[in-house]
């Protein structure tokens, strides 16, 4: 009897921004397959026993994809209900569709179960709507930290600058100068309003604002580190309308920047 | 004493994908600000006493956003906890920027808590992940349904076809021919694949998958309504080679085509 796999969202990192679904699968399930990016509070609500890391092994190695196609496959033979845990959504960088085709292809039933993506949530938490009916009609969600075996960007940086619509960029603190480069290059104006959110939703969440011809200073000066989203559009400039009144920070006040 | 006003997304329309606050903030406010976009399990979920529908009035007006931003600031003033519900994410298309603006210039606190967007959400549960490794790096959110107001369309179509990545068009049943003609004008392939998927995770929900230059053609065959979901870009076709095995249906099983 074959079990079953569920591809979880975790969220951005907060316990409370699991849905009630991911909860409730989490506590049912056999085995709760993760990584490192559902973030310490979320790991910490799962009991030791039925969590298995496949983020880091012991030695500092990155487990190999295979091994955790082949694992989750191997655990539903067993017949074991297993969760499948990733931060922010499964289909959003996330590596769920590889993962949802390793299971189709090896007749083992899945389900998709969509979690708060960090893309709009992290923006967000800042006081950073990603459209705004007076700014923007598009929204278009990039990673900074592409598949290290491709020789040259599968992004369009031209095409995007051309757009015009917001521009959220994924782990995109270390690349920073070299998309931000891109950006001028093609034309975008360097006064667009730019936003670097740090750890959003985790505790320790940071907010440093600048413009595309500076972030990379700001990224420097206030000393951002991964994992961090960079928002650039004029939805970015949002943030200083509201930030005095919006609390998204710990203890429900904004954190100070 | 000023209340305090939560802008809540509900994400796509299943209960069960509210968050866990989302749950929490709805079950302790004192009063529910909403429109239909939740969808009738979430909406039936609240006590009817603590809900005010400022989509649609008596008559079949819609409320004028106006009207919306007045009566969460009168609440608040009024010292009530406010839940500002809203399909999806807030500030995927959903006014909320607008609101935290208007909030904000009225010395209103507020919080903004994510919800799954039905962006993501809606592709995924059909089998479609908006972002494959081995096929786009970037993903991007338009809407079908721009303000009317607005002389020509903001979105740049061409600049979309030029960039290469997965598009998701939310309310884009109506505009199809418009904007898959303006695609394959800008020399987009008419053999991309195309997913529709109407109704993403309420009760109903249905899938039609063609081609960009069939997708017309299609929605009519299919007879496929609002609200729905347009996917466009090579991982539509996704869906074919995992739909056997997905249990995202109504009760648990793959919903027919």
């Amino acid at each position: 009897m074959t079990g079953m796999v569920y591809l979880v969202g975790s969220g951005p990192g907060d316990p409370e921004l699991l849905t009630v679904k991911a909860r409730r699968l989490i506590d049912e399930a056999d085995v709760v397959l993760h990584d490192k990016l559902p973030g310490p509070e979320i790991l910490a609500s799962i009991p030791e026993a039925k969590r298995e890391d496949v983020g880091k092994r012991a030695g500092g190695e990155w487990t190999p994809q295979e091994y955790t196609n082949h694992r989750l496959v191997e655990l539903a033979e067993d017949g074991k209900t297993v969760v499948r845990l990733k931060g922010g959504d499964p289909f959003v960088f996330g590596r769920g569709g590889e993962e949802a085709e390793h299971l189709a292809a090896n007749d083992v039933p899945f389900e998709y179960v969509p979690g708060v993506t960090s893309a709009v949530a992290g923006p967000g938490v800042a006081g950073v709507p990603v459209t705004h009916r007076d700014h923007t009609s598009s929204v278009t969600f990039v990673t900074g930290h592409e598949d290290p075996t491709k020789e040259e960007s599968a992004v369009d940086w031209h095409a995007l600058a051309e757009g015009g619509g917001t521009l959220v960029v994924l782990m995109g603190v270390g690349k920073l100068p070299a998309y931000t480069g891109e950006l001028l290059e093609a034309g975008m104006d360097p006064a667009t309003p730019v936003a670097l959110v740090e750890r959003a939703t985790w505790p320790g969440q940071r907010v440093a604002t600048g413009t595309l011809g500076d972030a990379v200073e700001v990224r420097d000066r206030e000393g951002v580190e991964p994992p961090a989203i960079t928002v650039i559009g004029d939805v970015a400039a949002t943030r200083g309308r509201v930030a005095a009144f919006l609390r998204n920070g710990p203890g429900g006040q904004e954190e100070s920047e």
